[in-house]
């Protein structure tokens, strides 16, 4: 039965406060499971979101599930951090102890590929963070396309963020994204349109406040670190909880209103690299190749969300 | 006193169903006088779009409107026009009698080199057309520069209706688009954010036909064909008067709420060429170089249009 | 007879060292009449090349012939100068006195269209600087393409000099280029190929010497500065007489080996901009488009320099 | 002492008839050590082109050096081949048996990454062929990055005979040339300015025919073959052994002449995309990063070719 079925899934990310969040949803929402969390450079330097992985595994329980350190740089590019969003560790803000959990020693694309290989096509990849990961592994063992059951991203969107065009996880790695895109795997895009619709308003803050154990104090703070450069930078009221959407959609994925359209990756451009080029109004006449997640129900999401939230342990 | 100026304005052209409008709005406004008309390749070839300018001036009995023929093509790229949208005369639907008035001896280019030159930097310039005769008239006499009060453009927009990313006007010539933009004047962009905002919906269809003059009439069979088109090609609605919001600004700019931002001009891109990359969050820190208007205030807009119809004469 | 065809050539420059030779050598050699010259921003600011253009006139005794001046700056780009080659003059090294010859009252764009529009065809356009009026007289007035005999410019090659790729002419203007090269008006280009082999060494600048009258003696004097800087710059041991070839060309081509080539104009490289991309394998498969000079026969190119200049009067 | 290192080396190839010659030329001389080598798609799909080196090792004895497959795609492009040059199976003409040496279990990519972590920093890799799997595993492990001793590899050059701007190697990945071009490693070139030099003319293959072994008749084969194709697309009477130069300077650098010279990799070009942009006039004022190959000492380079390849047995 479609009831009882559980995605598996592989977090690809650079955490980053909204992955963070990603990677605790996935911990306790029963209708995933998550088999591994890869890393890449992103928001911050590689083995900074490694440390920042390992250690939101640690404070969610996530003993088993292996965390696997990828690319420390883009496919072909200069490396770019984002420290003004994050903090300088890629997760400012909440202070957590050093974890004892350690880094698996496969490297992340080798990991991708092992799992891949060994699947009946039912993994899905989540990357929430720069493509090069996803390309690289592609690209090293073009057997593992066929394999993936989908592709849920957080990136790009109609407009930019870190440029007036481009998205950061897509500005960082354009040449990877383009990879990505042009796989012919199933893509579901979380891009800007959507996830600055998911902003945790103090309101929702609040509700997470209430839940009361480690894990909903932790995306508290989370929330108000992130709330608060979101504040600063682009004049938000909230905290955009973007890289929880591409999970929320593989536990439900009705909560979302998708439409499928062709997009195209933008490498070349003087202004515009990097750029998600979305054909909303249908003028290139080229097959859809993503289904772009537009719209979401704020009353589902977020019942979700912390609905799961409360799934964890009152004590540590 | 500021309520009784009148902006001398020359509209450059491509008519083009909402130029034709523009043209109209013009002509039988008193808070603007219609200094030229210059007209450029675009919706249709130039003799096509010369045509249809004097066509519209005869039934406006805009008699001592010099229309001067402009650019048949682009400043570098080839010619592009625009036939699925406005037919292949350029102005489908309506039919008007040949023209008696004729093309002025002076090329466009020179006609606004020689009046800008002329004038005490009083002169605003309306392109709604691609920006070739703008451009190269900047080049060709770059004494014009600081002479013109204020150029107020359709084109451009955050989305775009030729390619995902490009507008029509922007696209056709991006080089002169390049040129215009980074040329220092005060610019105002009416770009696709807007004009699909300003709407001729049956209903106000109906009202342009309760006026029941010989112009009002010709109005009418302008937005039904264009109606059709936009129904048929964006699945819209109604019809947008793009071009005429520029002269709507020149009569009344409390109409519209627009926003001073950064715009640069894709000219390199693979999939975004002719982009107006707009700069909505501030993330490049540059300082803004564009006017953008942003919203309209549909009732002000419509019954200025409405009225301003009502001056044409009952009879021709 | 063909022999007795006297060809009638414009030629647009910015003078410029070798742009001075080339207008001296064709004010007095009886093969070519030369019916104008025009001036353009790029060695110097279109003011200061329009200057030493009526300068080098008033020295020659070309009193009949008009100069009209042309563009300050590319079509689409910022301008660029060459300071560190003709110096800050554009033409540094001789000292004229100022010239009692004055501008034309035609801008150069207009000057152009007008000689082909009334001509019977037989017009040779010879550019030795960028582009910029050509393509701008093609745009402005498209019915003087199929009216040029051929243009014969001096700029691109296999090689740059302004960049490792891009040759001064080409890369300061390359969309005008772009125009140009696409035109289909029968095109000699007179790259660096061939130029830097046509280099006046201290022997043959000494045979100018041996002329001595004012012409030749001015001849030499630009000779020197520019060899000075061509030994600072590139380590040359003579000065390139880059201009001059294409009026030796229209003068006698059987002193030059050309050969018919597709050359592509690149507008959009990060390090290539402004490159003519000259199929020298003929891997493209494309039609030859231009008519490539590769060689040159020394003795016959000086023994006409030389011949020609020893036409000028022994006094002023 | 200097004269008796021996260099180790990796050749990374896609075999190819020069590719073939590369190995041949390392299997028997004395100077290098041949460690390893790693296959590419490129003159063929990979799969092909390790075939092809493994019928060469076999043929030539080397019963002990690993064959790794690599990567099947260019980093970020679609796959281009060159069945043209190469003919179908990237090495068409000579007819060898099936063979019996077996593909590495590792990735060329890892085992590239194992071999430069567990050194002392003294291996050479010889790419003479798209740059993917060094591009890959410089992105996979930066740390080997500064354990490559040199990169000699065959691409590039001031001119092209895939496009006119760019050479085969390159263009078919020009992103994984940039990552390795700007990598800081130290780096040799043998662009076509050389290898276009290296010819194997008619006489010079006499002289293989005369040694009389199995090896050498089957380097006559390749080179007959090969002569034919060049013959056929470019018009040369030879065949150039691009490959091979880089095993020669390896062997003895004072074959070759080099410059040190700056070079970018354009890879945003319309015309130029792939180009290897080399600033033989230093106009740029960058520091050079890349040693470019530009002459060749014919005798000291045939007599060495010859030298080793006698070195092999006469009897299988």
């Amino acid at each position: 039965m479609a009831e009882t079925e559980v995605r598996k899934i592989i977090i690809d990310c650079d955490p980053g406060h909204d992955d963070a969040i990603a990677i605790l949803l996935a911990g306790a929402n029963p209708k995933v499971e998550l088999i591994g969390i890869t890393t890449v450079a992103g928001n911050a330097e590689v083995d900074k979101t490694t440390i920042n992985a390992l250690k939101v595994c640690e404070i969610a329980g996530l003993k088993d599930v292996p965390v696997a350190k990828g690319s420390a740089q883009p496919l072909v590019r200069k490396r770019e951090t984002a420290a003004d969003i994050h903090g300088d560790s890629g997760m400012d803000g909440p202070s957590l102890p050093a974890p004892t959990k350690t880094i698996a020693a496969e490297h992340a694309v080798d990991f991708i590929i092992r799992e891949l290989l060994a699947s009946d096509g039912d993994i899905t990849l989540i990357p929430v963070a720069p493509l090069t990961n996803i390309a690289m592994a592609m690209r090293k063992e073009p057997a593992i396309v066929p394999k993936i059951r989908e592709i849920v991203l957080m990136g790009g969107g109609t407009f930019g963020n870190w440029t007036p065009a481009a998205e950061f996880n897509i500005f960082v790695d354009a040449e990877a994204a383009k990879v990505v895109f042009e796989s012919g795997v199933p893509l579901t895009m979380f891009g800007l349109d959507l996830t600055h619709k998911a902003q945790a308003t103090p309101e929702i803050q609040e509700r997470f406040k209430q839940i009361g154990n480690p894990v909903s104090d932790f995306v508290v703070e989370l929330l108000q670190f992130f709330m608060h450069t979101y504040k600063e930078v682009f004049g938000f009221d909230g905290a955009p909880v973007h890289d929880a959407c591409c999970v929320a959609y593989c536990i439900d994925p009705s909560i979302f209103t998708c439409r499928k359209l062709h997009v195209d990756i933008e490498t070349k451009g003087e202004f515009s690299y990097g750029m998600t080029v979305v054909d909303m109004l249908g003028v290139t006449g080229k097959e859809p190749n993503v289904n772009v997640a537009l719209e979401l129900d704020q009353d589902k999401f977020w019942d979700m969300m912390i609905g799961t939230m409360s799934n964890y342990s009152k004590t540590l």
